[in-house]
């Protein structure tokens, strides 16, 4: 507290992420980055950014990355929306496009972050429960908001939604901006992207951090009408010219090219979940459906933050979220690769 | 326009950066970037970045530059704040600690994001006129404020101001927070950090962009005493958790351990300014004092815009202001190498 801070830091409640331990040697399945290394291809790139042109300021439209993800998708560069991770692209589109006066509507079980960007710009905002099963129904979104957001597979539950589901919330609800929040999408979730087309208010978010390996460099987008990205490009630029740097835009346009080791690495992700989900099944867990690279599940015989705990006298860290109540049985864990998913395995086996 | 977007962004004036042209071969002395690249430690250490470990999320608390920066300066790390590029911190700093009921003070004549930034926050502020030769005059700000800011040296003036001074505002203004944007500081301008141990009130603000050569990597900092940098973490972790990636922290602390390489650099910047200044002294050229990488100057007899046309023409980008009235007849010359400034003061031969 203190009489130079400015009204709102008194109010704000900020986002605590997961835990990044100085530790070495831990199996870190916490905070659902992928296990394996970003694509030499993209390694080699970042490697020749390293050189004199770092006395420059980098592109600030980033117009050849904007340029690479609409060839990949199939679309114009003015649909795309770059920023500092998918958190930064997250931040703009509360600000630029989920403000109103009616109230924006998402899960009371997602992610954390989106309660702490409506503190930050003051948007109202109304939590939708999820059903007994921990599902999104979309018949509880059918009433006036100014705006719905739900990662899609949702987090920390890791439950995917049809896409056929997705697109009849966007037939009914046309007079705000439905964000589809797809972090996760690449590891079992059909994407939203084809839809942008046909639904000028959809915006999908989606991020180098997980299935491109580049948790590391930072480096999140959008995707829909022009008319919102122009909205998101003009707070962006009341903001940071200059988000992305050259790492950045150069890391992410080599990971979009080598398609073989994202296809490879991904599917290695998905087998690998398969594994865990059928062992930690015959050892009485209960596993929410994933569309993820991490699941949620919980032990009717045992105590999920007294089990995390074990987990990690053991070297494993995975992530328990105390808050809230109806989640504090279950943990999040990521998929691993495949010797520290049979490493998992032993551990809980031990240990049920 | 767009019933999508939220209110504010209909009101919004975006910043306009300098142009980053996509020509080669052009002398580019319109952003103020260094002519000298990176030290060799730099691109080595940035090198050794590009590894497996992008697949992890980079130290969300930065918490090795932000050592570095304290030791540095011999403070503490809770006194040091990090973003990606002073924008960026700048950007927080505003939301954070200058948004209050009586008005922002700054120069009419400033750096021309801080009004954006007002833009974007709902911040009320009040433009205090340079007197006539471009001075800040520190007895216009003894007025009741929410806050004041200004660069020293100021832009696009180049003008520094002497610490002294800097002092007597602090000593009369101690109910508001009082911001020193020292981007250009290194290039002959005396900074104000010294100063923070006696005033909880002052917040300095620095750039890894200008003296040490790293625009392109995006990282910028904040130091002050405890309270005004918790007030920006707070902030800063209710929009970003990372906004510092593996390359910039790794690049940054890099830069400022090769502390001969800074020195031998700036002191060339510094006496290729005192070359341009006297050549264009002798063209008959006004030029303003400059603690700077970069002067800003008029000839009475060559329109401004003009002068930067017909540079142009001979591939020398500088950078003219239209706007406001009072600067129209002046360039923004950024300070290039030996060679650079050579070229540039043959072509100015040759048109005046």
């Amino acid at each position: 507290m203190s009489k130079f801070w400015s009204d709102i830091v008194h109010k704000l409640t900020p986002y605590v992420p997961g835990e990044q331990p100085k530790i070495q040697n831990l199996v870190k399945l916490n905070t659902n980055e992928n296990p394996y290394g970003p694509s030499p291809q993209v390694i080699a790139a970042l490697q020749a950014v390293a050189n004199d042109s770092l006395r420059l300021y980098p592109d600030p439209d980033s117009s050849k990355l904007k340029g690479a993800i609409a060839d990949y998708y199939g679309l114009q560069p003015n649909q795309v929306f770059v920023g500092n991770g998918s958190d930064e692209v997250l931040a703009h589109v509360f600000s630029a496009l989920l403000k109103h006066d009616k109230p924006l509507l998402f899960p009371d079980i997602t992610y954390s972050f989106y309660p702490v960007y409506c503190g930050l710009y003051g948007i109202d905002f109304e939590l939708v429960p999820l059903t007994e099963n921990f599902e999104i129904d979309l018949n509880d979104y059918a009433k006036p908001n100014g705006g719905v957001i739900f990662p899609n597979p949702n987090a920390p539950t890791g439950i995917p939604m049809a896409l056929d589901s997705v697109e009849k919330l966007l037939q009914t609800n046309t007079e705000s901006v439905v964000v589809i929040d797809e972090a996760y999408v690449d590891f079992g979730t059909d994407s939203a992207v084809g839809l942008i087309s046909h639904y000028p208010n959809l915006l999908v978010v989606q991020t180098f951090s997980k299935a491109r390996s580049l948790a590391g460099l930072r480096v999140g987008f959008a995707i829909g009408n022009s008319e919102l990205i122009e909205a998101l490009v003009r707070v962006k630029d009341s903001f940071n010219s200059y988000p992305l740097d050259r790492f950045a835009e150069a890391g992410a346009i080599a990971a979009l090219q080598d398609k073989a080791y994202f296809e490879q690495t991904r599917q290695q992700v998905i087998a690998s979940k398969a594994t865990l989900i059928k062992e930690m099944q015959h050892m009485g867990f209960n596993v929410l459906p994933s569309g993820a690279n991490f699941i949620f599940a919980s032990h009717p015989q045992h105590d999920a933050a007294e089990l995390a705990l074990k987990l990690r006298e053991q070297s494993i860290i995975v992530r328990h979220f105390k808050q809230p109540e109806r989640i504090a049985q279950y943990l999040r864990v990521t998929i691993g690769d495949e010797a520290q998913t049979r490493q998992l395995i032993e551990t809980l086996k031990a240990l049920v």
